[in-house]
């Protein structure tokens, strides 16, 4: 066993598997990322559904779709979950008097922060921004925005495993110094092992404690490992932590909500509801759409790969899985 | 967040994730775990074809079946690998002129050791004993045969999730003074989060390795845990990683071998072959088994139970998924 290096690596937990951690707060993203399987036709008993089973189950936020401009994306095209107009959303949710709170999600360059009601006129209570590294000046603008005008907020960086450490670092110092509330660690290609995500997120809870913020973390499945990531950045202090029911989402789809429940210990948190919710509408949904782990989108998590040529693949039927896996390696220099 | 305990766990890590482990090995479990669901009713052609692909893509140990006695268990209703004859194995391997080992299992009760061969008039290279705690005895008795006889040997310790920790200590300790080779870490119900399983490893590992032993992990998926787990067993130490093609076994099935080769840096290792095995024969065995996680799995892993009231479930294409999980847990005192 010579070569093999004996590393100690130190983790600073927080709690053990029997402690409530009441900073922890569950989000939903069932319509806002599964939106992106059925460009976002859900039916209102679907959402009501959901939105109905988070209540129930203890869910903290309910992302509830985009905030797309319909100046952009047609409404023809793209069903009300990728406008969120407010009386869509209040259709669904009324004046949401629950504990739960309603999220949606911004677009750099889709939403325009003209189009946004100030906090006081909407149901509407955290806007998160998705963005790359280079829209960072668009996307602090519709974030100091929105704190302007009450709304909690946070940002989700995409892609970082295509981001260098030096770029990663100077980016998130400047989004320690914005008006955001939670700074999202996002694993948008399902590529991080545990040993990364334990070194990302100890990198972004050091930023964001010491400017009273706080992290939030959302995994894609490409490797089975969405569960598996999200406690481990959980024990090592992320709070904020997203899920989907059934995992519904793009491609490999997200962290099912039924398995992070069987971690929490926080009895606010109901899997029954879940379970029921997953017997009435997951099966047949299942029948409709496509999600979830699968041999072509394993093979983009394990290369570091945007899913969209996994996407492709399985839109034209295809199942020469090696004949993609050499496409996606096939050398550039 | 006064009621989070802050504690620093150490981690002794074995290699970083750009390491080759040379005492790394991968063994094979397809025949022998995925008999499980069909009653070892596999084709030779199938067979074979999962011979050729683990002996190209670098696997370290074929495992083809049982021994189980014919004695015990009928032919009419099982497949030649759950008996593992050696004319049935030189079918498919014939001398094995290869630099992948044979391996089989013997089930305590069912494998009689008068008729296992000396290991020179047997292709065999390994036997692994799965055993429950009180069967330890026995599993003994078969593991010094078969190291007089000449072969290398495993225990399998299974449904550890439900022994405590004074009965485990006092059980390792008489296997770590046995002549057994390797100390295999089982997750029988798939229930371990990745904090107990680097907690039981390093409890394996510090006995193993004082007794010149190795570990060895065999995960199962139903929490989506089982490739998690492998690695997180790996790197602190664990050296002998079960897994399947495809996941194949029973129920919620094992760790896939695909997704752990894409984690492994020995380039011995090949993923392209496993890739076209799947292709050609995961996908219409899809078609006649069925295996993998599911909610009923999931289930019974959360609540570290054995999975047969999941099977039993699912045989009765039942859906009530909260009645499955309030059945599990109603109160008995």
């Amino acid at each position: 066993m010579s070569n093999i290096e004996e590393e100690t690596v130190q983790i600073q937990r927080k709690g053990t598997w029997l402690t409530v951690r009441d900073d922890v707060k569950i989000v939903d993203c069932t319509i806002r990322d599964g939106g992106l399987v059925n460009d976002y036709h859900f039916s209102d008993d679907f959402v009501k559904a959901v939105y109905n089973t988070c209540v129930v189950s203890g869910v903290d936020y309910f992302e509830i779709g985009k905030i797309v401009s319909k100046t952009v994306m047609s409404p023809d095209e793209y069903g009300p979950w990728n406008f969120c107009e407010e009386e869509d959303i209040r259709r669904i949710v009324g004046d949401n008097n629950t504990d739960m709170k309603i999220a949606v999600m911004a677009d750099i360059g889709r939403t325009f922060k003209e189009e946004i009601k100030p906090k006081s006129e909407s149901v509407i209570d955290m806007i998160r921004v998705a963005c790359y590294i280079h829209q960072i000046p668009a996307a602090l603008e519709i974030i100091e925005d929105a704190h302007r005008k009450g709304y909690e907020t946070t940002l989700n960086l995409m892609a970082i495993s295509k981001v260098n450490d030096s770029d990663l670092d100077e980016v998130l110092e400047i989004v320690a110094n914005s008006n955001v509330d939670i700074i999202y660690l996002v694993d948008s290609f399902g590529t991080f092992y545990s040993e990364q995500i334990r070194r990302l997120t100890q990198k972004y809870i050091l930023l964001a404690e010491k400017n009273k913020k706080s992290v939030g973390i959302h995994a894609h499945n490409n490797q089975q490992l969405a569960y598996s990531n999200t406690i481990e950045s959980m024990i090592c202090g992320t709070s904020y932590l997203d899920a989907t029911i059934a995992g519904l989402g793009r491609g490999a789809g997200n962290c099912p909500m039924e398995l992070l429940f069987g971690f929490l210990r926080n009895p606010k948190f109901r899997i029954l509801p879940l379970l029921d919710f997953i017997q009435k509408h997951i099966i047949p949904l299942r029948k409709e759409l496509t999600w979830g782990y699968d041999i072509p989108f394993m093979i983009t998590g394990q290369l570091n790969e945007h899913p969209r040529s996994a996407i492709g693949f399985n839109k034209n039927k295809r199942t020469d899985y090696s004949k993609l896996y050499n496409e996606l390696t096939d050398a550039e220099e």
